[in-house]
């Protein structure tokens, strides 16, 4: 059984707690929360919100904002205990080293409307001693079938391509949903596109299944698209996502 | 049972066949095919590579490239017969009106790799005579659950949208699969976040799903990423889209 004390309550608190609950391996004994707790506890797990009254723990599990976490562990009242962050661009090292460190990161978007099988989200662990790192993994592979071995240099990587994949993506979500609703169209129509396209390179890389008018350098296609766009924003994101496109396929020089 | 002739063998052309193949409303008479056809046809079906071997069909299914849509409409040696092409970004009127013309656009992206369920993608149908509307609504309903009526001109936009929605998301995904080369990271580990990033907006709008650094107008998190791209489009890339999102959400001024 593994002891745990979460510090925190917004969205990546109330799934890890979700998740902490529901597999036999984890006992949650605490969520340290300031203000009214975000998070609905039944059972034994005790909501506090003095630190000095942090009971002993196996792992203490920081989910606050990723600015707030050194100020975090610095408050917490002991030593020599394993401390752990939960960000993707936070290193292991912002973490006060009175205390053992380590990071567990859940590679996934939270948003507490949306309920969240945690068991396929990979979790990436971080520690800075083999027996700590052996606890964090176990932790993880308590609540997901997909744990990774990644260090602070990779997780920063991870993190911007995180970026690029789930928040650049969502906004041209966005644009496309504009588009739609500015024509009279459901945005419903696009969404099997949307679907097709992300579970395409499960089977392809992305590399090979780039299809479209900037892939197969169809200027009069391109030209008709740019003419379509009325805000400005909007040209120049098409206009360069297609350069870039034609670059990496050595279609145009730069 | 509706009569078809496919004039075509790209994948598109490939993806129907089978899809009519499996109604028992439609019956394939003919699939035109320049050169060796790459259409594996079992049953009644010909193949045939002349145009003036056509047989008298209820539909014509052009499905081309975009470009050769209006040369193969022109050759066709018969009038009066419903003709449609099956392209996005191609009008109604880019058809020889020596025939009655439609569009039956399945708005999905293929590829003969992918095995691909027609009956969720959205057909688009549009046709210049009420009675052909029907005939191409019956022949859409056939093969897929998700039918609607778009003119040309919402499928221009339509078209417009898709770009951004399939070809430069997947664009995004291969930067993000470069970076995680780039770092010894698998990316298995990015496809959990993308498939939740792509469900996430059927049940919340893009505009309500975003988040991510330039959301929240994070700038110390945005100068490290920035610092981490080596290459100069990516680089662009990050700016314009972080920019970009924080136009739309009233956090910078233009």
């Amino acid at each position: 059984m593994i002891n745990v004390c979460i510090i925190g309550s917004g969205n990546v608190a109330f799934h890890l707690h979700q998740a902490f609950t529901r597999s036999k391996a984890i006992e949650v004994l605490q969520i340290f929360s300031r203000g009214p707790a975000a998070i609905q506890s039944a059972d034994k797990v005790r909501i506090i919100d003095d630190y000095k009254d942090l009971t002993v723990a196996d792992i203490y599990v920081i989910a606050v904002s990723d600015d707030a976490v050194p100020g975090v562990a610095k408050l917490l009242p002991f030593q020599d205990r394993l401390v752990v962050h939960t960000s993707g661009s936070v290193p292991l090292d912002a973490l006060a080293d009175k205390n053992r460190r380590g990071v567990f990161y859940p590679l996934q978007t939270f948003s507490k409307e949306r309920a969240l099988d945690l068991n396929k989200v990979p979790v990436c662990v971080e520690a800075e001693r083999p027996e700590d790192l052996k606890t964090l993994s176990s932790l993880a592979k308590s609540i997901s079938d997909n744990v990774h071995f990644i260090d602070s240099g990779q997780r920063k990587a991870l993190h911007l391509a995180a970026v690029f994949v789930n928040n650049f993506v969502n906004h041209l979500y966005q644009i496309g949903s504009r588009l739609c609703e500015r024509h009279n169209i459901p945005f419903e129509v696009l969404q099997p596109l949307i679907k097709e396209t992300a579970q395409k390179i499960v089977s392809l890389s992305p590399e090979d299944a780039q299809t479209g008018p900037a892939r197969r350098n169809d200027q009069k296609t391109i030209e008709k698209h740019l003419a379509l766009l009325s805000e400005e924003k909007h040209k120049e994101v098409y206009q360069l996502l297609t350069e870039t496109i034609q670059l990496h396929y050595g279609r145009k020089e730069l």
